[in-house]
């Protein structure tokens, strides 16, 4: 195992089986839980370990201690916490504006003094990438002179080879020729939207949506339509056939599954459908599957290229989510305009760097991508877990959030005139970093949202920064 | 010394001392060479050392043998060659679409199979890049943790801190914040383009330009002003006024020193007469100095942002040319705009690979840098001139070529009415590939023109393979 997963201690997974008795409604809130003497001598550990076990529940708000009377299951589970509602855009394109916010937030983002819930990126900790490294390390020794060459535009052929052969893992045949590696899914968005846009047209969007992506539309001069978006199914099919009637739209642009932030899923019939739609209009998709690895449940969800092969979808993905944020390896697959795609990748960049490139398609060569991560699934899902069970016993009772089932980040939304604007400047000020959510549309909604990350380790910092976090909206609602 | 520069053998010693002496005017076309044991005893070597020496002093056109006679200095030497035409591009803007010509002759380009005179890319062996890669493989292993993140979209502090530093020591006062790392010297120019100028607009540029950069312009949407360029001395001050007071420029783009394909050099006085009329004009110049390090004599030039510190210019280079095409690390440097600037850089791409940029800080901390420049420097320079006497000796009498005093690219002017067209399908079918003229324009000109480039190793198949465009050339004309 490795050195920076070590078991999690006794107690803690004592605790862990406790809270799967809850989540699974064997206890329920409000019952008494066993004595932490009947709890020792039940597992057979030591008085002390239980102590643990039930101290760290009672930390997280699964159970609260009565005088004299005991342990029970706390009132307020978080499986009663509802849903955000769905959003309910304007039905207008509106032109974008974020970039000021977003680098304000951004400075604090990557701040280490700052409680981490504001990047969704995952800590370097718990990517450990050090078997990537040593490829590139190993890369760079050996190869270096062969590959100080520029890179043929497409990206390197293994990668390329590794990326096509994991698509078809999951039904969508792509060969390595029509895949392009980028710099970051980011660049990948810019050549997909600067070959089916021009400045100045319309692109249908979820709503809330990633900030980067609307700073990508906005330095492209292109107008964002948002789209009224389910938190657990994702974008409304109907109100899409209903926007696309009523105007042009160049393209439609959708996280394929786990957006950000709110972590919906499309399930494969929806997914149909939007396609059938898109293409009744003849509108592209360009579909960003940045979060589809990061699928808690067994099955990975398939991206809209796999599911209709022949519709004019360009995918977009990258390995900055899962395992290599510094590497800034992305790729672009797309059934046409590969003539276009090309000439717009030699403008914007020329090629991507060699080495790293190669380094990735060994790792990915060497097997190792799968096991790391059925590990980080697993991370992150606990994360959400937590962070979800802090939120419920530490915000206000009517705070609804999402129940992702992938990625890693909740999205928040407290009562109407909440504003999160404030709350980030309380936070800042003691440290706390988190993305208030006007920054998650081009209009002006979402003032009563936020978005947490839950993409670091978890630790007591991150566990007292949302309590805090769920203090301070008290007072603002108070 | 580096093993593959081995010192050169003594017969090439002399032959070279030969070629200076005729050079300086000490032995004209025409006159007598010593006889080969004269030249023998004169230097205290063998005859056969000596007969080297004749015989590749022959190869390369500088002398020739008469039969029973001796030697004798060529007439044709290439001191006599006439400079290239200034360029005189039509006084409007054109749009761009140079992609699909591009892509045909870099496929060939980038293929081994074909004599390497069409890619302006060093070759790997000459850049000699293992220093650098060993800093690389040094990072992955010892920093690859620390460095799986998002980089700071500006970049790698400590690399922005090194090239602040070399700036300065041109005079070139830009502080690290100053600096911002990009995806290669073609990031640095979208985001150059991107904070000057909507599509639709008109960018200033010379003429011949790269085609790289037309393909930038043709993928921005931007129209392409021509300015009538001297080979030697860069563009022409007074037709750049003219141009300015007839239309609206948004921008105005030029290479710094050695452009691409002329390997003009702007003195410091036309760079300031330059600035003077932007300034008038209100128009931004984007400056690329990605040649500026690969100057033959002692004095690197300056580039214009140090000649004219206040001035409105972005300066965008890379280490490509020099040191490293694999890693594709490029800088931009104004002095103003930095929130656009910023935000440009994220929108395209996010931030840069990590590892890469820490590798090139270790690098240039190390003092590797300034060694290596003098070392390639020397070797493009007799690669230029190997290749002009090739072409000397080749090519129809006529045939006009440059000078370059820096750079690695030859320009040839043949007669009007010669299609370097034909010539490169010709060429192509004989495993030669070069890059016609009409791919430098946006326009219709150059038909009559041709780009060789000196980057790889000077070997035989390079000296055949120009020699063979000469007899190419000369049956296309008969």
């Amino acid at each position: 195992m490795d050195q920076r997963t070590p078991s999690p201690p006794l107690y803690e997974t004592l605790a862990a089986g406790v809270t799967t008795l809850i989540d699974n409604g064997l206890l329920r809130p409000g019952m008494r839980a066993r004595s932490v003497r009947a709890f020792a001598a039940q597992h057979g550990v030591s008085l002390t370990t239980a102590v643990q076990a039930y101290r760290l529940l009672e930390d997280r708000g699964v159970l609260e201690a009565r005088p004299k009377s005991g342990f029970y299951v706390t009132q307020r589970s978080h499986r009663q916490r509802e849903l955000p509602t769905a959003s309910q855009p304007p039905q207008r394109a509106s032109t974008v504006a974020v970039s000021n916010p977003v680098f304000s937030v951004l400075s604090y983002a990557g701040d280490p003094s700052y409680a981490p819930l504001g990047c969704a990126i995952p800590s370097a900790g718990l990517l450990a990438a050090e078997r990537l490294d040593r490829h590139l390390a190993r890369c760079a020794r050996v190869h270096g002179r062969h590959y100080n060459i520029y890179a043929d535009p497409h990206g390197d052929a293994e990668l390329r080879g590794q990326i096509s052969a994991r698509a078809l893992r999951l039904g969508h045949a792509v060969p390595p020729e029509g895949v392009l590696i980028t710099n970051g899914c980011t660049e990948a968005l810019n050549i997909a939207l600067s070959v089916t846009t021009r400045p100045g047209d319309t692109v249908a969007i979820e709503s809330p949506t990633y900030f980067g992506l609307l700073q990508v539309l906005e330095a492209r001069g292109l107008r964002a339509l948002e789209l009224p978006t389910d938190p657990t199914s994702g974008v409304d099919v109907k109100a899409l056939d209903k926007a696309l009637g009523k105007r042009r739209v160049a393209a439609c642009l959708l996280a394929s599954s786990f957006n950000n932030p709110l972590g919906s899923r499309i399930d494969d019939a929806r997914k149909v459908a939007i396609i059938r739609v898109l293409t009744r209009y003849r509108v592209p998709l360009i579909e960003d599957d940045i979060y589809g690895d990061i699928s808690f449940g067994d099955d990975r969800p398939r991206p809209f290229a796999a599911i209709s092969p022949t519709a004019d979808i360009i995918l977009c993905s990258s390995f900055s989510k899962t395992i290599a944020p510094g590497y800034r390896i992305g790729w672009l697959a797309a059934n046409r305009r590969h003539d276009e795609i090309l000439a717009a990748k030699f403008a914007l960049s020329l090629s991507g760097a060699a080495l790293p490139q190669k380094a990735m398609a060994d790792f990915l060569k060497s097997g190792g991508y799968d096991a790391h991560l059925r590990r980080i699934r697993k991370v992150f899902a606990d994360n959400i877990d937590r962070m979800r069970r802090v939120v419920d016993r530490s915000f206000p009772r009517d705070t609804r959030m999402t129940d992702p089932k992938g990625g890693f980040v909740l999205w928040l939304e407290l009562p109407d005139g909440f504003d999160s604007d404030t709350l980030y400047q309380r936070a800042i000020r003691e440290r706390i970093c988190f993305v208030p959510g006007g920054l998650f549309t081009a209009g002006r909604g979402y003032r009563n949202c936020l978005r947490l990350s839950c993409s670091h380790d978890w630790d007591a910092r991150v566990e007292r920064s949302v309590a805090r976090l769920g203090e301070l909206a008290h007072e603002l609602l108070a």
